[in-house]
Formats: structure tokens, sequence, C-alpha cells
């Protein structure tokens, strides 16, 4: 028997997005729960992969679409290219994975010189007829054939000699239809097809050769989307909003997208298709006028808001067309939200028990909760008036250089990677999404909340204020106007994506503050996560913001960030210049009592919470002058020749710094310094607890390779504990990074001595996938483009590669000490699958800097929520 | 009960060498099996470690000592201290491990002026019993309390005043005493110990110290031993070979040392205590003359040797002293021999009936056989006539400048380790080891066959010459002179270690030939072995002469090298300019057509075997000039502005190449250069089929860390594989290099794609411990002096942590494929303790440089041998 290649809406599965695609799926389920939605078949996404790897389509697909069509035909009674009666259809594309505006779409498809007179009998109206012809031949001239749009606007605008789009009689629109099939043949090589079958493969060859267009990759990869999905293509019966003033369509969210409240919410167009509303080209009007407009049509979309909740258990969006008043179900999908909306949602849905609390928690995406903790302006620093408002289309807010073009904001942006920018567009397309991820935030003049940069914005969590009237933006000379003022390109503006206004100049931002819905979601997180997570913090300051954020300790101090402070920072270099024991100890005398203040504030703040302290670990040369002026004046200030300095350099100069004389080295071979830094630690914590505090020092030996260096640093911090008298008074422990693989390899041996360990995935990636982070991106990229890599590894942890590393580690320190705590300090720990896998992998916890915590937190929960079904 | 610390000669387990020590063991076995041993005592070694940890004596161990001074002197019917016969001894060290003149001695212990009056009585010689009085204060002085040899040495010149020795009398050498003993007392700040008892407790309290001496510790750290072995210390009742003319004492080897001949071989001094034959200041007569001198003495020596033999089952090394013709053993041990000594030993063994054949493998230290495969004076070179002649201490060449100081030698050497340096002293010590490490040879002035100097050179491997009389050597000015020659530091001569001729300037070396003996050994050898031992070779040279030593195929070919040549490397770098594929591909086409004449070369010499060739690996960076001159230069020859040259050095820099761009990441980004060399390789095979022999290539990728890398490369092999119709002609393969960590834990996935795979140790040490090479010299030295690698890593694979790596690997990799075949090629391939380790855990070959090639397949049978029993 053939393959089932194709699925009449309603058939099969309707679940299986893999197999059906997201759009399909949905189409196929609404139909079964009996939503109004056209008939139409779904071509699977096995057969784009099958058909882009084979170069031709498999035997029996042929015929299974033309037993669809006829199937088709016969519920509409329509017919293809029928000049009384003619079938007209939609071809779109639709992956598992939802990709907006990424594929391409064909609409109108079935139009001929023969099924343009049907299709004006049959609507009774020939400039409708006209104009649908005109804009089929010109998307699938675009789309299928390749000819750009622009060549054809020429066509259109010479035809129009000035006018306006609706001035356009029906034979003025015959010579467009005319214009547009001669441009076809000069540009394309061949006759425009008449035939509708012939127009429906190569459409569905161009939705399938869409997969592997480079804005489809780009998507892909930033969002973590695997290549070998594929698209299914959907084959749809054409509606028509534009057929006249009881027609019309819209795009709505079953809530608020950007606030999350439980109300019916979207924009649509009067006599308008589809794209008219996405592509932001008419600014539409709210459903608040349409309870007016079309009161049943707006009593019908209420109802059936709620049989798509009920049924997805998600907040929709939809899309829909109003046919001479009746009303056609498009499309519906999870609706991307704001992430103060994803809390709000997931929790009020538990309130209306359409979820548990478990399920609740799965729906968030942990990466999103970044937008609830990023910085918004300072209500105090508004003190001006804006130079514009727009729709707040994408919350927080940012501040930064405008740039006019995606490719200048994604090249300054690769350049200096530190430079904020704002990219500022009349309106986006989905060329522009390597630029918007490379902007703090996006403003556009038209275009609305659902306009491709609203939607595009609030998926990445930048800030967007999108159909900003009052702007006119030049693109080509780098300048937007609003009033009597002018932006040029490198003026930095203000946005506030929460209330749409636009600033001249820097706002200052502030930190966001976290409650109510939030603070319930996290309880429920909270009761389900095993993994602590802690974070990463140097200063008091910092620790405070991260136990707000529900940090349970600190996982990773660096000591050496102390160091660099411009008070120290000198007898840093002493130490460093020093030639003798005692010249160096002299030296570190002096940081002693200020690392011990260091210390003293950060028990304060994390009372009772253990702060894991990591050793000097960088290697020397990172703490002396490298630039000429700066040699000479350290020079002059310490009284030494600059050529001493140099020479110090000079010797301390490696090859491969990264695999050098650091970290634990350091100790080795000058004991002295981890002295005096464990010497200031127990003072601090010493004091501390005079003070009523609880200090929980865990003092972490890094670079750690073999069990005989750890043992020899351990020496030297019992010693000054023994001296002290610390035990029994403070209670400490003394553990080691996990970053060295031959560490992660020889766990048994470390663990029987350590207290406690913490993976050091930064380094461990280094050394174990072989690359240097700050070499790597002269082939990373190519290597994640080749899939041999599917993400970046100091993204996200390599799991099948370092995590094997990490596994082998546990499970051979927990056979030797089956108590011992494991962590995780790198960057990976406020990575949301980095935690999940630190879950399932056994570790105590992660740690992460402050702002991340929260999306730790969540991600944790996520993975015990996981593993319990 | 309390421990025995303490062991009269014969008591207890005399095997125990790690208890007794090497010396006292042997002195024990020697009174077990009847040979004629001066009665004595051993503290035993783990005293030595008890004591210098706790820094006292345990409870008991005084008693014990005393016990057996009191058994002695029953024994002896000698008493400590007394006037009328008093008992003296020896203090000696001994350690598990044999450490020639490493440890500190004293003779003639329990002297004092009583006891000197008895030795006058006793030995009728007032003479000689003040001789040994003041010969002891002054040993004693300078070993146990720490006073300088020379200030003992003025003094006796002082009282010589110009005579020679032998001119004092009795009231000179009283005149002496009295001297040392002020002396003494001003130096050590106390009296000259007149208590034999206390005597014996000081002295063994300074055997224990000197186990930790800086000359001790060099010397384990040179020969690998390991630190918390201790030394036992024996006490044994002194003989005396300077009791007149009836009286001598000699060093002796039951075979020729040098050249393994079975003759009894060693040198006597009438007259003479031992230190006086060692230390190389009088030189001795050779046995030869003892047959007609002392003809009994001697056919008892002959005796003994026998015995010695029977037992021991190995030449020995013996010392013994001739007391009024009365023969004593002071010591025996396993002699050191030379590489051809040790070979033509272990094969005459087998022949006697000694040894077994195992047994005779398993005598022989793999690393010394590097001595038989080093070079020789070419016959031809030695036109002129030598400048002087010695003995042929220690077998071998070398070429060198005049060096006359340890330190200098180690100075020069470290600052730049590729000049080569022969080490001139008129004697050596064992203050001069380093120094002798540092020099390719070695000539002395005086001392024997077995003076310092000889025995330390054979042990070392290195070419030595001593005893030379016609030289003239003052270390002072730097210089020597022999007849009318004068030799100044810097001026380069040649040393023939086999006939003992000194030349100046630089003679010829030749490559040395192998058979006889060896040829038997070696048969023995790969009857026994498992591993196949391959080489590591890039040319047809290269090749055969690793072929001639034995190796069953290259097991490393670096295509690179054959890229450096001065014809190709032009259009290699033409290669790294070109900015397009077409420019690269035009460069290619260049380099294919020599890189097949290469692969042409190595099929016909390695006919029949297995040649692994490793594609491009090193970064591209290292083709290209980096003096200004040179880059000039080669802009000129290849028409481009130096400043292009320049700009793709800066874009070629990296932070840490060692985990940058090379390796398959070349061939992942530029698929052309492996693409060509695979054609190369292939195209090589079929033309020397063609030519009758059979190639059998094996393609290597370098630096995989991931199966998706490996899988890219073997395609673009394949594919030229199948486009040259190379399959079912030519037996290849295409496996991978096992260097990355991250390749190492994924070896499941890579085995499954993989033919074969290859351990790269330099590489996978270097990510595995986290330590570049090129820098590690920074802090690896302090590593190895804190034990915290007891080896360096880089010279001797670390089997508890690298070696996990390699043996996870080889688990996963058997898991998924059973027979797939893993070597190793880094340069521990040809290191013995490393092959061994890559036997036991299952390797099938391994890979090294021709010259070790023999010394991989002893280690490798003796590996054999040892899993056998």
């Amino acid at each position: 028997m053939t393959q089932k290649y194709v699925y009449f809406f309603g058939e099969g599965d309707t679940s299986d997005k893999k197999l059906l695609g997201g759009k399909g799926a949905n189409l196929g389920s609404m139909t079964k729960i009996g939503l109004p939605v056209p008939p139409g078949f779904t071509i699977t996404a096995k057969v784009c992969i099958e058909v882009n790897r084979t170069k031709k389509w498999p035997d029996g697909l042929l015929k299974q679409i033309e037993e669809n069509v006829k199937r088709l035909e016969k519920k509409m009674n329509k017919h293809f290219g029928d000049n009384e009666n003619p079938l007209l259809v939609s071809v779109r594309s639709g992956a598992a994975v939802s990709m907006p505006g990424m594929m391409d779409t064909v609409l109108n498809l079935g139009l001929n010189d023969e099924a343009v007179e049907g299709l004006a009998k049959q609507s009774g109206d020939d400039r409708f007829a006209w104009d649908s012809y005109r804009r089929f031949i010109q998307m699938f001239g675009d789309v299928v054939m390749g000819i750009e749009h622009a060549r054809f606007e020429h066509e259109l605008e010479r035809v129009k000699n000035g006018r306006q789009d609706t001035d356009l009689d029906v034979s003025d629109l015959r010579k467009v239809v005319d214009a547009y099939k001669v441009l076809v043949r000069k540009e394309a090589g061949k006759l425009f097809p008449q035939d509708p079958m012939e127009q429906l493969k190569m459409s569905v060859d161009a939705v399938f050769n869409s997969w592997d267009n480079k804005r489809a990759i780009t998507y892909r990869r930033l969002n973590g989307i695997p290549d070998d999905l594929g698209t299914a293509v959907n084959v749809q019966a054409m509606v028509f909003g534009n057929l006249g003033w009881d027609s019309g369509t819209g795009v709505g969210f079953t809530r608020n997208p950007a606030t999350g409240e439980n109300v019916l919410y979207g924009e649509y167009l009067m006599n308008a298709q589809g794209e008219d509303v996405v592509a932001g080209i008419r600014t539409p009007k709210h459903f608040e006028d349409m309870k007016k407009e079309m009161p049943e049509s707006y009593k019908q979309l209420q109802k059936i808001r709620e049989t798509l909740e009920r049924n997805y258990k998600d907040m929709q969006d939809f899309e829909f067309t109003i046919e001479n008043g009746k009303l056609y179900m498009l499309q519906t999908r999870d609706g991307k939200r704001t992430a103060a909306a994803a809390v709000k949602i997931a929790v009020d849905m538990v309130k209306e028990k359409l979820l548990t609390e478990d399920e609740a928690i799965m729906k968030m995406k942990p990466e999103q909760l970044d937008q609830l903790l990023h910085k918004q302006i300072d209500p105090e620093s508004k003190k001006g008036t804006p130079i514009a408002k727009g729709l707040p289309a994408s919350p927080g807010a940012a501040v930064g250089k405008a740039v006019f073009t995606a490719e200048e904001a994604a090249a300054i942006k690769e350049k200096n990677p530190k430079e904020k920018l704002v990219l500022v567009r009349t309106e986006t397309s989905p060329e522009d999404i390597e630029g918007m991820n490379a902007a703090e935030g996006i403003l556009t003049a038209r275009g609305g909340m659902t306009s491709h940069a609203a939607v595009v914005a609030r998926g990445m969590g930048k800030c967007c204020v999108a159909g900003c009237d009052g702007i006119n933006v030049d693109e080509k000379a780098g300048r937007f106007r609003a009033g009597d003022t002018v932006i040029k390109a490198g003026d930095v503006i203000s946005l506030d994506g929460s209330t749409g206004e636009v600033y001249k100049g820097a706002l200052n931002l502030v930190e966001p503050g976290i409650g109510g819905d939030f603070a319930v979601l996290m309880k429920w997180v909270d009761k389900r996560k095993r993994l602590s997570v802690k974070t990463n913090a140097d200063t008091p300051h910092d620790a405070q913001v991260a136990k707000d954020f529900g940090a349970e300790g600190i996982g990773l101090c660096r000591t050496e960030h102390m160091f660099f402070k411009p008070e120290r920072i000198m007898a840093v270099r002493e130490m460093i210049l020093s030639e003798t024991l005692d010249e160096r100890k002299k030296a570190l005398d002096k940081i002693r009592p200020m690392q011990k203040e260091d210390f003293k504030g950060l028990f304060k703040v994390m009372d009772g919470m253990p702060i894991i302290i990591r050793l000097l670990d960088p290697p020397l040369h990172e703490f002396l002058p490298h630039e000429e002026k700066e040699t000479k004046e350290v020079a002059d200030e310490m009284g030494i020749s600059p050529q001493k300095i140099k020479n110090t350099i000079k010797a301390l100069h490696e090859f491969n710094p990264m695999l050098g004389f650091r970290g634990c080295r350091l100790g080795v071979k000058y004991p002295e310094i981890n002295e005096m830094q464990a010497r200031a630690i127990f003072e601090a914590a010493l004091e501390s607890k005079k003070d009523g505090h609880k200090p929980i020092p865990y003092i972490e030996v890094p670079l750690v390779g073999n069990v005989k260096e750890f043992l020899l640093i351990r020496d030297i911090i019992e010693k000054v504990a023994d001296e002290l008298g610390v035990k029994g008074r403070i209670k400490y422990k003394i553990g080691t990074m996990i970053e060295v693989p031959r560490a992660a390899m020889t766990a048994d041996e470390i663990a029987k001595e350590a207290d406690f360990m913490s993976f050091g995935t930064n380094d461990l990636t280094q050394m174990g996938c072989g690359f240097s982070r700050d070499d790597a991106g002269k082939f990373l990229n190519i290597y994640v483009d080749k899939g041999i890599y599917e993400r970046d590894p100091f993204q996200s942890i390599d799991q099948s590669g370092v995590g094997r590393l990490m596994e082998y580690c546990i499970e051979h320190a927990r056979k030797v000490k089956p108590d011992i705590e494991i962590g995780i300090c790198g960057e990976h720990g406020g990575e949301a699958e980095s935690v999940k896998f630190c879950h399932r992998i056994g570790l105590n916890d992660v740690s992460c800097s402050p702002y991340r915590v929260p999306i730790a937190r969540l991600a944790a929960a996520q993975a015990a929520i996981e593993e319990k079904r």
C-alpha cells in the first residue's frame, strides 16, 4: 500500500504536529471540534523532508493531492478553473513548531483567465474578481516564481498613475493583469501558468523550498529548532474578507497577549485579506469596534474563544475571515505572549481550573522570564515629554543609538557586541530578524499589536513600540522626524515598551519588581523543584538582588573581582612583582583587610546561607597594566622601572593561557596567596558571627586536576583554620571546582577529600571539546550551521559530550561519598535546558547570575515535573 | 610487643628489600648462603620514614640497636671504645633501589682517644691506627656534623707542609687529629663525640637525613624512584684493606659490565680502603694483576662469582676487602651494565640455563636499549689521531662543546636544549649528576671503569671516557691540555666511548647496526608481545630505519611535514592566502602531485604494511612567514603585498592556538584541503599497486571531538574513493585520532563510524590535564617536585588520569565494535611504562619514533609476560 501523504482536515491523528505541522494539526482539530473552518487538506511534513532530499515527488503524492482536490471541489461544490463557480485555495506552510512569517504563502490559487470570470459571477463583483486575480499573479510571481515584489509594484504604479488603489476600476485592473503577465514571461522566461493543478504543484514545491531559505534557517538557529522537522503544506478553500463591507478579516488572541488579561483581544480590518492585518500596512481596528460594527460576529468570536481554550488548554492566537457576514476560522495556535502575560495566564488558568499547577508550570518558557526581570524606564527620569507615542507592543525598555536597517544593526553589533541599538523602521519584515536580534528595542511607524515587529519582539523578549503614526522614517537617509525633532542614525533614543512612549536621549533604567501572580507561580515552582538555586555574586548588592529573586545562597563568589578594585589593584600588582616571599607577604598583608570586609558584607546579606568562595583563579598577568602609558604610571607610583613590569609580563606570557599558570596552580607555587585568602575568609566569618550573623563559607579550590593539588591547598586552609580556632565555631567546607577533564575522571579520588564539588562548565567545555572560547568564533558558527553541534555548547551544555564527563564524575564521586554536594556555577547554570540536564543527572544545586535565578528555579521545577511524569 | 626495627645479618626475610634496603638484604642473604661477610645489622627503611616524619626515634629503637651492638661485640669478640680490642663499624645507607654514591657513609666508627690505642695494638701498626682515626674524624665531621671537607684538607695540608700523605709519621698524624678536634669544636660548636654509641646514633640520624638531601632527591627524580621508600642503615664490623701490603680492597663484576663477556671483571687497590677505588682518586689495577699478586684471593673470587650468580640469577656488582690476606665480601647488588652487555648477559644466561627466556626478557630495561640504538663514530671520519685515550667506560659516541663544570652544563642546556655538550672533569662526584645529565658524554682524567663517572654514565646510557691520564684538566680556567693541544670551553670535541678515544673537532656519527645476541633476544620478544609496534615516520628514509628496527607499519604519518618542504611551501601559502574557493583549489592542485609522490615512496618501503596517514593538522599560521624580511620575500615572490600576508596572520591569530582552528576543523571549513589529500593518497595507492606493491592506507582524521565532524570528513574521502574507483582494489580504512576528551567520552558514537582509532596522548594530556605543553614548564617542575605527578605526564602517560579517559574510550568503543583497532601514536608510544600500560588496557598497537621501536617491542613483551604471571 502506498503511504498516506495527504490528510483531509479532520482526518487522522490531529494531535500529530510532527506529521501535520502545527497549523495543519490545528485546522484538523478545529474541524473535528466543530468550529467553522474552510475545508482543505494537509500534505505532511515528512513529504517535505523527502522531497528536499531526493529532489523529486514520491510516487503516489500527485495522485493523493488530486483525489483531495476532488474531495474539496465536491465539498465546496466548486471546481478548479471553472468560469462559473471556481474553487480558489490558499497554500500555506506549517511546521511542527510555529515560525511566524518565516514561510511563504500563496493565496487565491486557482485563478486564471477563466476562473476570474467565474469569480466575478460568483461574487457579483467584477472589480473584486480582477483585483483578486492581479493580487494572485503578484503573489505567485513573487513567492513561487521568484520575481521581485517591487517589479509588480512598479507596473501597478504605472497604471495607477498617481491614483489610490481604490480608484482603479475593472479596466484598469485588467490592464494591470496584462502587464503582470508580460512581466512574468519576461522575468521568469515562461508564461504565467493557467492550469490550477500546475499552480498548485508549483506552490507546494515553493513551500517545500522555503523550508531551506535563509530566513527560515536563521529563525531556526535563533530558536533552536532542528533542521530535519520539515514543513507541512496546507491547501485550503479560500474565503474572502475583501468581498465588501460585510466582509473582513482579523487576528485575535483568546486573552490579552501583553498583559494576560482574560478578555478577547484582537484586531480586524473590514473588506481586507488577512495579510493586510499581519503585514501592518493598514492600521487595523480593535475588537471593541467590532462589538458595534458586527455584533453577531463578535458574539460568535466570544464563543469560539471559550471552545478554543477548553480544547487547547492554552491561550490561542487565531486568524479568521468574515465572508459576507459568515465567520470562518483560518488558523489557531498557542499564542505568543509577554512574560507578564504568560505568568498571569498560567495563574489564572489554574484558578479557572483549566490547568493544574503542574500544567501551568509546564506552560511557562523559562527563558522568557528574562523579560520580567529586565529593567524598566525609571519614572523619575521621564521629565521631558515623549517625542512620539505608539502602541505598547512589547514591554520592557530600551535605550540605544538609532539604526535604520537590519543589516547595519547586525554589522554594528558584530563589531562591538556592547553597543546598544534601537532599530527604527517604517515596518519590519522577516528579512529583518537578525537586525532585530541585534537591537535592544524596535520602533516602527506602521503596524499594530499583531504586526510582524510586535510578534517577533515579544517572542524575543525585546521592547517594541509599533504603529507609531507620529513619526516619519526615512531609512535611506538614516533619520526619522517626530514633529519638529529629527533623530539621525547614531542619536540615542529611549523606548518604553509598556506605554509606547519614545524619548530623545537616554533615560534611566530601573530594576524590575516581581510580585503578584509571579510570586504565586514561583511558590508553586519552589514546592516542586529539587535543585537548590544559588547565584554567582561578588558584591553585597548583587547578592541582595539575587536573594530578592529567590537565590538560596551564593554558588560562586569570584575573589579576583575584588582584586580589581582601584584601591587594591596596586597592592595586587606589588604582590605579583615581588621577588621574594617576604615582599609578597607584605603586599598580601595589605590586601587581606580589604578582602575581609568584602566577605563580611556578603555574610551579612546571605545570613545563614552557604557562600561558595573561589580562591584566586585568573592568570596573574591579567592584573598588570598592558598599555605603555598605564605601565609608566604604575611604575612611577610603585617606584620601579617600567622595564621591570614589562619583564614580568613577558615572563608571565603564555602560548595557551587557558591551559596555563592559573587556578590552584597559583596556590601550589605561591601558597601564601591562598593562605591570605583563607585568613580573610575565616576572620570575616568570626567577626560576622560576633555581629550576630550566621556565616557559612564554602571555600572552593579552582582548576583542580589532581587530588594532590587539592590536598596541598586544603592543608593551607586547614592550617589557618586551626590557627584562628575556627573549628566548632564556624560551619565551613572545603571543596573544589570540577573544570579540568582529569578532575572529572578522577572524581572518586577527589570526592574522598573534598566536602563539595562544583562544575565549572565553561572551562570543562573548553577543555572537554578542545575549543578556546576566545577563538572558537572562527569556526563554531560553521559548526552550528552544519549541525555538528545543535547549539553553541558555551550557551547550552553539550549534554552528549561534556555532559558525559559530568555524569561520570557524579557517578564516581557518589560511589565514595554518596551525600557529597555537587553543583554547577558556569554560565550554563542559568540556561533552562542546562538546568534541566543538571536536575536529571542528580546535581544538588545550580548557580547563575542574579537575573537568571527565577529562570533557573522555573526550569528546575519543570525538570522535577517531567521526571514525575 | 614492640616492632622489630633491627635485623642482624641473615635474620628475617633477606629478600625483603623494601624493609632492609638492597644492600642490607644482600648482606643478609650473602651471610645466609655462607659467603664471608663481616657481621653487622640493618636498621629498617621503615624506621627512616618514621623518623623523618616524626623527627624522633620510635620507642625501642635505641634498645634494639644496643642489643645488636652487643651481639656484634660478642661475635667479633671486640668492644666499642676498647683500648685493647676495639670494635669498629661502618655505617652505610641502603635503599630498596640502588642509588650509587647518592647516600652518605661513615667508616671506622667507634674510634676515639681510647680505641685508637686499641686499634694500634690490634693491628700492631701505630701509624695505621692514627691514620684511621684522623680519617674517621674527617669523615664524621663532614658527613655527620656538616663541616666542609675542604676545611679538614686544609688542616692536613698544614701538617703535611708539602709532603706526601705517606710521608706523615705517627706524631704528624697525632697533630692532625688534634687539629681536627679543634676544627670540629670551632665549626660545630661542640666537641667531637668520644662515646661510640653517641657516634653511632648521630651517624644513623645522618643517614636518615641524607635520604632527603638535594642530591638524593635529584637522583630519585631522574630515576623515577618514589620518595616514600626511605633508606635502611647498615652497621657492619669494619675490615681493613689498608693494613699493609697483604691487604687491599676491590670492586668487581661477575661479568664484564661493558661487553657482557662471561669473565670475572674488576679492579682493586692494595693497602687501601674501598672509598679509594670508587672515588677514582688512585687508578686501580685490573683483576688480571691479582692473579699474580694474590692468587688465592683471585681463586676465591672466582668461586664467589659463581655462588653469587647462582643465587641472585643476575650479574652482580660486588665490593670486597682483603684484610691481612683474608677476603671479606662487603656488598653485592645487581650490576649496572651497558645495553650491549645487558643483551649479551641475558642471552648467555639463557644458554647457561641460569634464566628462562621470559626471565631474560624481564631482566632487560627497555629504556636502556636506547644506548644500543644510538649513533657511533663513523670509522671513516677517524682520519686524524686522537688527542688522548682513556678507558672505554660507557659505549656510544658524543660530539659537543667542552664544558668544565656541571652547573655550567646544566645552565647552558636549560637555556638552549639543543646545545650538545661534553662534560670534562678531573673526576666527577654525586654533585655533578645534573650536569652529566645535560651532557652528551663525559670525559674524566682520573678514575677507572667503576668510578663515579663511569657507573653513572652507563646508567644514563651516555658515552663516557674515564681515567684519561693523558689530559690535564683546569676546571677553573675552563680548559684542558692533551699533549700540545689545548681545548677551551666551547671548543668541540668527540668521544668514542667504545674505544676510549678523544678527538678534537666534530667527527661524523653513524647509525648503529643491530644483530647477534640482540636479534636473538628480539626474536624471543616478538614471540611474546601482543601489541603491534608501528612507527611515526613521514619519509621513506625514516620508514626504512624503523622497519629495520622491527616496525610493523606506520602508526603516524604527519602529512604537514611534507608541506614544509621548500619547493611546496609556496603553494601551501598560496592556498592559505586564497580568497576564493577557486584560488584555493588551484593552489591545492599544485600540491597534490607532490604529496602523491611522498605517499608512493612510503607505500614502497612499507609494502604490505598499514600506513596511518593523518590529514592536515596544524593551525594554518604555522605555514606563513613570521619575520619581516621573510614576509617581504614571500610577498614579492607571490606578487602580493606584505600587508596581505600580515593581515592573514592577524586574522589567523588565536589566544589559545592549542584549542583553536586546526585538525579536522580545517577540513570542516575547507573541505577541498582534505579532498586533495584523499586524492593524493588514493592516486598514490593505485599507482603503487600497478608497480606491484601492496599499499594499505589508513586515513586518519585529527582532532575529532564529535562524530559528526568525522562523518563530514569521511564523506569527503569516500566521495574521492568512489570517483577513483578505489573500492575492491585498495584495502583502505578511515579512522580517527582520539585526542580531544570529548572524543574519548563519545567513543561509542565514533566507533560506530570509524574503522580505527589512535590515541594522540600528547594532546589528550594537554586537554585532559589542562596543561599547555609550551607553558607547563612554568609550574610542572614544581608539580613533580611536590609529587603531584610522579612523573612528567608528557613523558610517561598519566595512567591514573589521562589513562582513565583512554580506558573509558576503549570500553565504550569496543562495546559497539568489539574488533575495532585502537592504537597510540603520541610520544608516549615509545616510553616503556606507557607501552606496558597500553598493553594492559588492551590496545592493538603502539607507534613511536624509529629509534624507539625496539624499546617498545621489549616493553610490549615484558607487559605480556607480566600479564601471564
